[in-house]
């Protein structure tokens, strides 16, 4: 039976070496373990981000960002990241890490949270899909998430 | 020629008054024109927001947020809001804020932006993958925005 908990200081040099693996499995571009530590250290600090594990050390780690909503008078979450090492994976970590988030984003009065996820990736879909989220929009077309990078 | 520029606080009662008109056009919850300015008051205050106009009074407006990115030392952006009222479109006045927006993220550090368009917003799409948007990830699939609302 997983648990989830908050991150503290001492969490974030595994932190690091997760969201390091994370990237380098889904082959994007991976800052190394050490400087994604002291981004995460930044992120916490700043107040707008919560880092959520499982396991000590962490075996699995959300990155979620808060902020004002626009249309309502609460917050607004953005679910960044969500890692679980490949081998722990289908034992109800996410699940454990997802309902934290939960209650974390109904005791700050968040109104809704939002995340981008791959076609692909339908075993990420399915576990989403399962606990309340939708990809589909007012008249049941698909939400498309556009992006653009600067050089 | 449309030229865009940055809202300031008098441009906030027609500000709101767009972004009422925006979710009503488009069948989503629409609170009242004088809630909404209010709203965009305290964003624009709290600093991680930047309203953009065109036309004084504004015919035009787009609300962006940004925040410090996770995974690179920069800002990340996401494009919240862009409205046109409906007798204007099609002459640039999107792309005029677009532009202003690009040399805004530029300016400020901002390694990419991000925005939610639904599937059948066919014009939108096409406006948005004409100025560099895709909403295809690194494997050529489809990237969905997934969101959950709170009760």
């Amino acid at each position: 039976m997983h648990t989830a908990r908050h991150a503290t200081v001492d969490d974030l040099s595994t932190v690091g070496e997760l969201l390091h693996d994370f990237n380098v499995e889904f082959g994007e571009p991976a800052p190394e373990p050490h400087w994604m530590a002291a981004r995460m250290a930044a992120l916490l600090e700043s107040g707008d981000t919560s880092i959520i594990v499982s396991g000590k050390p962490a075996i699995a780690v959300a990155v979620v960002r808060y902020r004002q909503a626009i249309w309502t008078s609460g917050l607004e979450a953005y679910l960044a990241e969500l890692y679980v090492v490949p081998k722990l994976r289908g034992e109800g970590i996410g699940t454990a890490i997802m309902e934290l988030l939960h209650s974390d984003a109904l005791e700050r009065g968040t109104d809704y949270i939002s995340i981008g996820v791959d076609e692909e990736d339908h075993d990420t879909r399915r576990f989403y899909e399962r606990i309340g989220f939708t990809n589909r929009g007012r008249d049941g077309g698909y939400m498309y998430y556009y992006e653009r990078e600067f050089d």
